[in-house]
């Protein structure tokens, strides 16, 4: 076990955020960097964390109607090169196998840095009519990308995540399954890791390679930067045509089908600890969080051990007695640790209720009970709170929810001048909402010169006449300038 | 839609069995051949089947206290060669990543045909003192093994696996954890796939490249083929010492951890294809099958069409009033293919009840229950049936097992001389339990004569004095042999 030091000894946010981020990531046991170069181990905490969401999402996925199914981890090179723009995109990440079972291959075989191209070809024979139409499907399964800058979670050479793809018969059906998609990633990112996030369209130069158009969702992180948090794709009828998928329409005309692709990855994990981490380490949303309540008995005799084991037994039965309570994710630490240790293990692991029973609490029927995102302290009778723990536990999620809103408000600003866009980005990084004429020229010289991308058009940004911030040209909308992860 | 032609054109299992099995791995649109050679792809209805089984499973490696992790999908050259025999038995079967990003690799990296040796090496970290042990993990994941002679589910170039690694202080914990592992794959065989299997241990020449020793299920299928059906490794300090990780015990003393590891994979859809499947196609254990019940409702013209609806409204809303009732995976097929399409469609996909109602059955208040497995067909009062057919599932399950277990008994026979060995498997593929003296020669022999490979020494095999079938020496029990997929 590692000493208390060692645990507490986090590098503080307002000094160096992607330092604190290491910090949490590696202290917390999320995940630790591995023996291949640019690729993760993620570990059994971090990985929990992964399959809370990864559930969350399936049941979305599923419950809009999608099918989960499995392709080959490698794409033919003459397959991946089909498409021209998705080739050019893609071909500088990949990792190439070039020998296997004792022999040079024929045929270069990348591992797939996503399956747009081998599904192409794959699903070729089974669509052949209408009737086989919409086909929707989702994998959940590991990429490659080759990476020159790494960082656990948000940036790796390997990663999880999960890929829909589905196929139209129209294209404004396909245009109502890129919305489905970015609709089940709003959900899952607000209502499950409390991650406000703003929808838009990304433009056309951050757009996927070999899409017609990509949607996304962009998060603030607490060091005010963006974060990308899920994409959806228009491809049009782009893939189909390149592997000469057709199917027979009612019309008794042959057509290529219109295809979507979206993803949601391992970086979501990422999103969540610099959403709404502290000092202390992570602090989770109680719907995502593996533990949602630790329970910390204290004492010193065995006598004071019995009693205190006797009130715990009683309170977390008291709790199974009803669905909602039997639901709640409960641990009791009963290591050998002192109480101080088990506070700041568990403070940085972000649980969000600690509760202290000790033998003057066990007399008074109660315990104390902490709060990990405010640290507010409150002594609660224990048949009171085995009752009320279910709604405290929600009311904690929406509060975490309201947190990261209020933040990012407080960071979010319009700017009306390309130095004013400088200054501030310069003294506090942010949301900057400014007019830009859709020139890839003014969103390139923001880029190379002040670091600004464009995060995204958003969806719900009033129409409003206004000049570019780069070149002074019309604008109808304000679009969100920031500095990215 | 393929026509009812297309779908009852299945090869018939007397005739030519891997033909029959290959026909009903497509056309039930299980798996198909992908463009990359030896690759698969998983369709909905065959993932959903593995989803099923890996839910079960993973409720068995949690509720033994394993964590899922995520290790990298490369494991670098150097590492694998760390441990003589394994690099030695994997070697041959390996994909190498040589370029990558636009370069040639430094070092290559092998795509993990399974994960001992890059765990090993990261593990190393983490394993300082005998408080961090056990260590007892569990990875879903997809290998790479290159096959010469691939076939869907039963062997592809790339499967999906769980792969538990687990470390331990003693050598009695570990071999522990190897029964541990072999006993949630027994459950699973049992409980989940209705599938029987013989507890054992794989011979020295069988045994895992870089284990101690390797236990194993061996399953029976309808043709009298024997398959493996899971896998659990006696690791000793092999991996430990060869990644050099060391721990401080109790005693101060440091010393290599005890590891083992075990896995279970997509081959498993295989084995209930061929345990339970025949000339109709799939039959499904009710606990697997995603779907348990069909309803085809049957009418002529659109007033019996809405009696019909009303009556399975009925039936289907009385089902949801009691909780294992809406635990029942119900489907209504309204399609518009014809009754007996529909009929040939489900018992294809192997769906364990088809509820028929028409007209007639709508007066009487009933509805036409047939079993999957024997056709049997039963008119049954609707109300009934409601409250019924949970426990008629459960029923069902248990008789697919007993009926495996009755097909294997019959198919198990104990012979005693080489000839009659010999002579049994040319005529009847089954279970043949011989004596065995112990040496590689022997096993060797009838392996190269006669295909006869040793499938496991089982546990529960009675002491019994003999003499080996194929040198004549001394032996105290009988092994399994068989011709094995």
């Amino acid at each position: 076990m590692p000493s208390e030091g060692f645990v507490t000894s986090i590098t503080r946010q307002s000094e160096d955020f992607p330092g604190w981020y290491n910090d949490v990531v590696r202290k917390a046991e999320l995940a630790d960097y591995s023996p291949v170069r640019g690729c993760m181990v993620i570990r059994p905490y971090g990985f929990a964390i992964w399959e809370s969401m990864q559930g969350e999402l399936d049941r979305h996925i599923k419950r809009t109607g999608h099918s989960n199914v499995y392709f080959p981890l490698f794409v033919p090179k003459s397959l991946l090169e089909k498409e021209a723009e998705h080739v050019e995109g893609f071909n500088p990440q990949v990792a190439w196998v070039t020998h296997a079972g004792g022999k040079k291959l024929e045929e270069w075989l990348a591992i797939r840095p996503t399956s747009e191209a081998i599904i192409a070809e794959t699903v070729k024979d089974w669509i052949q009519s209408y009737r086989d139409l919409p086909l929707l499907m989702n994998s959940w399964n590991n990429v490659v990308r080759w990476e020159l800058r790494t960082r656990l979670f948000l940036r790796t050479t390997e990663f999880l995540w999960q890929e829909a793809h589905t196929f139209h018969a129209t294209r404004e059906e396909a245009e109502e399954e890129v919305a489905t998609g970015l609709d089940c990633y709003d959900r899952v990112a607000r209502d499950w890791l409390a991650i406000p996030v703003i929808k838009g369209r990304k433009t056309d130069s951050e757009k996927f390679a070999g899409a017609e158009y990509t949607w996304c969702i962009e998060a603030m992180m607490r060091d005010g930067k963006a974060l990308q948090a899920g994409t959806s794709h228009m491809l049009g009828q782009n893939f189909a045509r390149a592997a000469g998928i057709e199917f027979l329409d009612r019309d008794n005309v042959r057509k290529p089908p219109y295809g979507t692709s979206w993803g949601f990855s391992t970086r979501m994990v990422g999103a969540v600890i610099m959403t709404h981490g502290d000092d202390s380490g992570l602090v989770l949303p109680p719907n995502l969080a593996p533990v949602q309540v630790v329970i910390v008995p204290i004492f010193r005799k065995d006598e004071e051990r019995a009693a205190v084991a006797e009130a715990i037994d009683r309170f977390t039965a008291a709790l199974a007695s009803t669905p909602e309570g039997s639901a709640v994710r409960i641990k009791v630490d009963w290591t050998e640790e002192s109480p101080g240790f088990k506070y700041n293990h568990w403070e940085l692991r972000g649980v969000p209720f600690r509760l202290e029973i000790g033998p003057r609490d066990v007399a008074a029927g109660q315990g104390m009970l902490v709060r990990r995102v405010d640290r507010s302290k409150e002594a609660v009778p224990l048949e009171k709170l085995a009752a009320e723990l279910p709604a405290r536990l929600t009311a904690y999620q929406a509060e975490l929810l309201k947190r990261a809103q209020d933040f990012r408000d407080s960071n979010t600003y319009q700017v009306d001048a390309y130095q004013q866009l400088k200054d501030g980005l310069d003294e506090k990084a942010g949301f900057y909402m400014a007019h830009w004429c859709g020139s890839e020229k003014c969103e390139k010289q923001a880029s190379d010169e002040i670091s600004a991308t464009i995060r995204c058009i958003p969806f719900d940004s009033p129409k409003e006449k206004g000049k570019c911030v780069v070149c002074g040209a019309e604008s109808g909308q304000r679009v969100v300038f920031a500095r990215a992860y």
